[in-house]
């Protein structure tokens, strides 16, 4: 390295498999003196399908290496982005009355840990008011009744005036409307306390009970029109028994919820989710 | 103790919860010289039963105080179980073409881990034949088809001239006739190789690989009329990844499939498992 | 239960076992008509003592019936304890400049979950004060050095003054005084951040990535004499990979150790931690 | 595909990580028409070093490239291997009194799940004769007293007359000397049923138990001259808890054991584990 400048970028490439991507690709870095600081691959034996991640840094910006890429990507078919790292994407935290993800995210933030800044915080509820104002933090009390559309409409205002890339359901209590979701799609993460495809839908920790599982879960995954359907990011498990109330449940999945909410946010945020149709590949 | 013989027993207790019965059963036990040696309980607030298992030794055989518990029990409107412990109950395993789950199972028994006698296979299959008869063990073949019945009946005539008590569907891929899961009631335990209720039925690796879930998991329970819906005793889990196609999860599965089951037989065995409506407790 | 106020009272039992001991405790609480809600007991083969917990309700406080349990322990030579559910007893935490744990037992006890009541935070930084007194919390700045003995001696003062029993170290990176530690025998918790016994002292992840380790943990102890050889109350651990340098295992690490010391605290409120010469009894 | 046969092969590379490499690399093989179906790569930012693992296939076999990547290894300093895949490595197995690795390891192999020939048996006892030669197996007894020497000279002939590549010690109790340990350096893995570092040497589990551990483990790792402390291949870990005397312990081990030993042995064989000091890089 010289005097000059060294940027830090990350780049992701989804293709059909077949000979000399990767050749394509790290000679194309190389050439340029950018030098890989991580690189993962997978070549999916069921569909064909290739999927890389490769962060690298070096005298040239994402920006400044775009045009060419795109020159070398097209033959190939890729579906590229190309990004630089060092400027954390911003987040919009939508929570209902339930606060430990949002307070476990709030100490990740503040503390450097997630990955993304957030950058203001939407709720159908006031409970979390003072806690996020004293974080220095907006915080927008959503309409949600009679008129949801109105609320929905207040969501992604704040995600367009705040320049947000992610809306992160932080145990938010409400359905969004198909409207909302399709001008979501790949932008929006919810995390569902159960350990899907178990316990879709409404009390999960109940009906874990009511079934008498031995073990429970939380699913973080991306907002799709199914309900709780979406492609998955990550899950968590915690060996329960015959001792554990429903309310027990409840209290032994919050610490599984926190933790696999925040790594989706910061895995998403990191690039490290890739969409591989309704399943996801994530380099972690 | 003297030269008394020593007897080891084992009590469990199911009854509706009230004032009393700890002392009852525990006053019982000490007024005639029985020592505790393990003592579980369960005060289940939601429907207000109780469950206990209690081991204890002393001079006096469970057969010796069976008369005098009855009349302890009947008040409390107890449903409960007295058993010798040291004879170990005896089991059949069914068994189809996967043998993992059984060759798990012979060396448990054979170093005296299972805490159950194996004293007959049947299968629909001649894979496992030269392996079980090695270890001097009867293999009966099973027809399934186009007679299912004449099958069925086999194994009941196994159970029966046997003398065992349970029948251990190890990965045994024929679906029971309600007839027989009605004989079979509380008697028979099936692994399933997925984390119920997600995958029921068929191919569940298969199935969790279409979903992309990150953790996959074997269940072992009860058999029901309802397939893969009865009361769970035992689940275990393993992290995977979008790397692992399904041939993958079925390997990664196997270890899974054989320590659950294991450890249900051997529960089972030992009076652990105790039923709860749709739910188990299990004193471990 | 007819007009009269209802108690929620715990007991801790540990004896020399012997027959008769349940009977005698069972039979104490049934005849003064106090129902048993949760009840475990341990008979340990190794060297013949006998743990309970038992947690009951009814007419009568734990003051109202602690001289007749007196009379009722003696004979047995049980060490005992008897307290009063629902009030939580007082702790203080210390901290030093990481303040992940101290975050996460704020947000457990301002809603509820923590099951002890945080009196103050006492730390040799400035760091976490305002986010302490925004809490309503008071915080108390040690000094440590030259004097080191002034901060202990402070540290012992408001323990005092706000009837505090127990002392939680959250990640206070100072080792405490042998006379401190005298003062505070089975009142102080510390959280190491490894899988003890791996890694005792300083930098415990990096010595965890030098050994090349595929997964770890973090221990939260009771603090004693010897320096992370206390008797562990709770352990947690987690996969990893040798793509986790040393600053990915502190992360990896940090929700461990909040689960981990958030639990331990709980269970030595709820009473369910019983000494076992250097090893514990959790009667979870 | 033509007419032509096609071939799988797998690379491992180490070397000083610089710009170039894996364009190099990739380039090799699109310009011989070998296809990539797995590829691991490690960039070490502690050392700088960088590791990789290229699993591929096409009309050229290992050994007719391996001339020419000699060449393109040189400039980069490449510590590198080649081998087909397809013909799974041969490896002894020694045992002592206790045989759960070695029937799960059978077990494996015979059902083609070890990625490994088992080719010969080694013992200091008779206990597993029968078992190994009814799977077809050579079963050599060691001498091990007095003359040690002797029984270690035919170890080292049985791997080398059946061309062996790997000793496996599934639970074989005795200490190697250091001239054998010299001889098969990274040619030895051995299960230890502890979760190390904690508690080497012997009866880990007992250790354990007097320590009061929460959790147990086990661990496979390359033999060196310090007992127990080469490299960590794999390691699992299990939740026990107060009521685990040594002997629970012992068996809740075992399975742990299996698991560990069955995948390092997998994933040395198809050349997943890579050296990186007193550590390894593990490709999964």
């Amino acid at each position: 390295m010289n005097t000059q400048t060294r940027h830090s970028s990350v780049l992701t490439v989804r293709c059909p498999d077949r000979i000399g991507i990767v050749s394509a690709v790290a000679t194309f870095l190389s050439q340029r003196g950018l030098s890989i600081e991580e690189s993962d691959q997978f070549h999916d034996r069921g569909d064909g399908a290739f999927y890389m991640r490769v962060a690298f840094a070096g005298p040239l910006s994402a920006d400044a290496i775009r045009a060419d890429f795109a020159a070398l990507g097209e033959p190939f078919a890729m579906d590229w982005t190309l990004q630089t790292l060092g400027v954390k994407p911003k987040i919009v935290v939508a929570v209902s009355r339930h606060g430990h993800c949002l307070s476990d995210l709030l100490h990740r933030w503040k503390t450097g840990w997630l990955g993304a800044e957030i950058a203001a915080v939407v709720s159908n509820h006031e409970d979390w008011r003072a806690t996020c104002e004293w974080h220095g933090l907006p915080y927008h009390r959503l309409e949600v009744a009679p008129d949801k559309a109105a609320g929905e409409a207040r969501i992604l205002e704040v995600l367009s005036s705040t320049g947000s890339e992610l809306l992160v359901l932080a145990r938010y209590m409400q359905v969004l409307s198909p409207e909302l979701v399709a001008q979501l799609t790949n932008r929006c993460i919810n995390i569902h306390h159960s350990f899907l495809p178990s316990f879709k839908g409404a009390r999960p920790y109940h009906q874990a009970h009511a079934r008498g599982v031995k073990i429970i879960g939380a699913t973080a995954h991306y907002v799709t029109q199914d309900l709780d359907e979406g492609p998955i990011i990550e899950q968590a498990v915690e060996r329960v028994s015959h001792r554990d109330h429903p309310e027990a449940l409840v209290e032994i999945g919050r610490d599984l919820e926190c933790t696999v909410l925040a790594r989706a946010v910061r895995w998403h945020a990191e690039r490290r989710v890739l969409l591989a149709g309704q399943r996801t590949v994530v380099f972690r």
